[in-house]
């Protein structure tokens, strides 16, 4: 390979100096993982190393290097992408659960080989699995000592420093004192000194503090190490305190600690030979051998922020339905906007999400998308994780579905809703997927449950309607939301995957059963709902829940075909789409009063025409 | 204690000796669990160590004995049973989940103290949970070379020495060739060279034979190695052997291996370094730990005759088919005798249970009970796990609801069926509960769902409308049945528990939602089914299962208040009863007929009155 062909393979020039470094380091192999030292879901432009190295942006994968061959792994969302974007003669690609890096490894390592790792982008967890493999191979797995990645990454941009502030006083549910003491106690009772807390999130939710480092979640990066006697070791750049962050935050309870310095941290753990719990599903394996080579007794135990984060107050609940208002009032708006201005067949997909956009910036308490927007019309709405790109975006036609998922971030709360609309008149097979997928929507919506019920157990409600259909979703039914923190949060969630958590009073979880036909549709009805108690009814033995609905925006009634929905569930529709427009008809703009009006009246049985007979829909636009 | 006090109190003496051969053993410790080496549900007398020890007779629990106290952990079912069958003095009851054994241990257990345990006895998985309990205390975990208890029990019965037949030929689905050679294969797969069966039923069922060293399952207790050329080391003793058995299943394949020689073979696959699945969670730590010594690699895996085993084949079906028509005429005979005679107030449940097993007796393929009738009138129809005792055997009194499960073993087949009788004329509130339990049944028996699905994804469906009522049962709604072997069997199941095993076309599972209110009456509605290919309606996208209910005797339509059920619950109903009757009208007694074409006839929505308004019920009985 002539270093000319070089200069037009960028990435292929990249994979070479690797090569180089590798050998420098004595490595015959080295792992590229997306990821950065917190597992995060977005992660700053300093650790994109994978996308520097094989031009793959996609927001899941893998590479693996070795000296003569290099692979990567993504998965079915990204295959496409993938063979677009890399230099196919230089990384292969693979499919992640068809051909997984394990047998990869286990095919192509070999005796004397030395697989290298990042320890600050392995959790111990994936670090067990890669031991097992290089065994079996007779390879060695070895921690890296700083990423040869950076050695040869020319222009690295560097880490993110954007300043944390407090939460605004008027948010703020529970002092970040109360928090420490609280979960701090959590941790006594579970027999442990301290624990090492890696997730962005948990520790903006104990400091109260949010930031700004990584794109659509208001976290600052950072680590920290919270001692059983309440108080916390925040090993965060100075520089990134904003002033009032300093003087609210900092203290003889919240140390501030140089990143430099985090190694003494966890040192001293060990030192005393404490019992310091972490995750070792998420946490650096850097920080586990850390501790542990100290003389610290590690164990395994999950983020004891996790549980009280999900759980919301009362008033945090107040907030987030504030937030859920105002972004179901920007939401009328937007749909009002769509279903005038689509009809004349001249919006694109780019169109709809900046429209949105900007109905929800007026709102003074936004503070940016929660995560990008699926914009899709008719077949790129069955792409489960649509991101619309300038070669991909299409006109909203007559006669197709549009699908769009979205969501904000509010001071007092985080949104994600995903409404399918009708563009022009719908098919027969689309009223009845839609219909199949509200009955869905509805059961979750409307389920009653005991105390001690996981989402995983909810989730058949969801789907039994398709099944009977011969149809399903390849996705979850719900996560975990934050208050102004990630979209995506745990512990609990509605899955066909066992979850062993139980569903508590203020967990906030999506409910959003969807149906796809390759090529021709998508469907997703997605509302946020939070978990309340319900009464006993007279001659019940147990305590019940049930969940709220949060999300207000209409449904699109002209693709309920009523004939297929049973009475509780057309009860439930237009006891929803009462309360949308009580709620909402005061706070959209007065054109679109009118229009709200019409589309949440009442669905009559009669109106409709039953289920596969053909007849023109009624007309839904009262302009 | 004076040694008189003890002569009348042998238990507190038994434990005296235990504790004097502990001491000579140098235990401070010793732990005696309800099991045998196979950790079976029922086990022969000679391993009925706890119950001669404590005289505790339960299905279930464990005992640990310290130099200076003792006690014994029960469940729920078994706190009451025990307070009567244990000398309190010498034992205390503990609750096994709300004051669980390693709680005890923790504050029991002091630095240097030695516990005991019988290797053959405890899994590996038992034995890390001790090892962890032991090594916060500072004590040490022995596993004791042969069990104190044994040494001190005089009179202890000899091990089971029943003969082993092979099964007829006419009820052999596949050879056992066949089978050895289809499960070696997996084995191969999963890279092992050999697997050590532990669990009877597995060996059984791929030597094709059946035995009879304990009640209820035609089970041989015996070991075999399974290794990967498809032949198979049996650990069982010449004796048992019957000379047919000898001259249709042994050979170069299957080797007959005596007991005491169990660890020459262990110890040979250890010599040759050979990669040994065995499971961790049923498997003896004694089997584990020779292989370990000597050299194997051992892997937890599965059992992986669990699978294939209850995978039944269409051959197999129709043996457990044949067998659900003959128990279905038994139970038919029986459920008319029982509305004729119980309304006269003279039957006891001793009595009924002992009338379904003389009509069951009648066909020449019966083989015994598949697990001791529960038969509950009343009050004792709401304690899950019943078992009727002189002192507690009640008369089915009018006006009350009486329980019975119950289930046989047919050559070609194992059944089990709970059917829930009004005794005289039921209450609204029987009634109404009644029709929300056969909700989830029906929901059960008429699900359809993807290829994939696991039962635990579907266990809501028998829940939900109980859960709405304030109601629930804490017990799962189906268990693996097999065919001629236990009534219990894995590895599939439907349970608010996770469960990650697939069903599959084949599996039989119970299907048996419940409700019970304490101190008045217990409902459960249980019918056998068997997983099966559906078709996919037009439109869907994907291959679907659903159940075939095999179980076919009639439910008490006098506790079914219509007002409560859906059309397709309805329906469903109405054709499984118009089902019962022509399967069975030619197969029971003259003297039924009538009565079954009465209580099986169609239930119109009309002739019965909306849920809440009082009204007599219609009358059933035609004679």
């Amino acid at each position: 390979m002539s270093p000319d062909s070089l200069e037009t393979r960028p990435h292929a020039d990249r994979l070479n100096r690797l090569r180089g470094r590798m050998a420098a380091e004595g490595l015959t192999g080295f792992l590229i993982p997306k990821a950065d030292e917190h597992q995060g879901e977005y992660i700053a432009p300093c650790s994109e190393r994978l996308a520097w190295l094989t031009g793959f942006t996609g927001s899941a994968g893998t590479a693996c290097v070795l000296a003569d061959r290099a692979a990567i792994f993504v998965d079915g969302r990204y295959t496409l992408q993938a063979a677009d974007e890399i230099d196919a003669q230089a990384f292969a690609i693979r499919h992640t659960s068809k051909a997984p890096l394990v047998e990869w490894l286990t095919e192509n390592l070999k005796t004397g080989d030395v697989l290298g790792v990042d320890p600050w982008l392995v959790t111990k967890t994936q670090q067990t699995r890669l031991e097992t493999v290089c065994e079996r191979t007779g390879a060695v797995l070895k921690l890296v000592d700083g990423n040869p990645i950076d050695d040869i990454w020319t222009g690295r941009p560097g880490k993110p420093m954007n300043p944390v502030t407090p939460l605004p006083r008027e948010v703020v549910a529970e002092s970040g004192g109360d928090k420490r003491n609280r979960v701090s106690k959590d941790l006594s009772l579970a027999g442990l000194d301290a624990y090492v807390l890696t997730q962005p999130d948990s520790i903006a939710w104990i400091l109260n503090v949010r930031g700004g480092d990584v794109p659509f979640t208001p976290l600052p990066l950072s680590f920290a190490v919270l001692h059983d006697d309440g108080s916390i070791d925040w090993i965060v750049e100075r520089g990134k305190l904003a002033p009032e962050t300093v003087a609210a935050v900092l203290g003889d309870a919240v140390r501030q600690v140089a990143p430099e310095n985090f190694g003494d941290v966890l040192e001293a753990l060990g030192g005393k030979a404490k019992r310091v719990g972490i995750g070792h599903a998420l946490a650096p394996v850097a920080i586990h051998d850390r501790l542990t080579q100290s003389g610290a007794l590690v164990r395994d135990v999950e983020d004891p922020c996790a549980k009280p984060k999900a759980c919301k107050s009362d008033r945090e609940l107040s907030g987030v339905i504030a937030a859920h208002v105002r972004d179901g009032a920007a939401l009328g708006n937007f749909l009002c906007w769509l279903d005038d201005t689509a009809s004349r067949g001249s919006v694109t997909e780019t169109q709809a999400a900046e429209r949105l956009e900007k109905f929800r910036e007026t709102n003074d308490r936004f503070r940016g998308l929660s995560f990008p927007t699926i914009s899709g019309a008719g077949p790129n709405g069955a792409i489960v994780h649509y991101r619309v790109a300038p070669e991909t975006n299409r006109a909203l036609e007559p006669g197709s579905l549009y699908l769009i998922d979205s969501g904000a971030q509010y001071l007092d709360g985080t949104t994600d809703v995903t409404r399918t609309i009708a563009i022009g008149d719908p098919t027969e097979e689309m009223r009845r997927v839609f219909t199949l997928v509200l009955k869905g929507h509805v059961a979750i919506a409307d389920a009653i449950f005991p105390e001690g019920t996981t989402g995983s157990q909810l989730d058949v409600l969801a789907r039994e309607h398709l099944w009977r259909a011969g149809l399903d979703y390849d996705h979850g039914t719900g996560h975990g939301v934050g208050t102004y923190l990630s979209v995506h949060e745990g512990p609990q969630r509605i899955s066909k995957l066992g979850n062993g958590v139980a569903l508590e009073p203020g967990m906030v979880i999506s409910n959003e059963p969807g149906c796809y036909k390759p090529g021709a549709f998508g469907i997703r009805i997605e509302n946020l709902v939070a978990v309340a108690k319900a009464e006993t009814p007279e001659g019940g033995d147990r305590p019940l829940m049930r969940f709220e609905t949060l999300t207000l925006a209409p449904l699109d009634r002209r693709l309920i075909d009523a004939a297929l929905l049973d009475d509780g569930e057309l009860t439930w529709v237009n006891a929803y789409h009462e309360r949308v427009f009580k709620t909402l008809s005061q706070r959209v703009l007065a054109e679109t009063r009118p229009w709200l009006e019409a589309v949440t009246r009442p669905i009559e049985r009669n109106a409709f025409t039953p289920c596969g007979k053909h007849s023109p829909t009624p007309a839904i636009n009262p302009s």
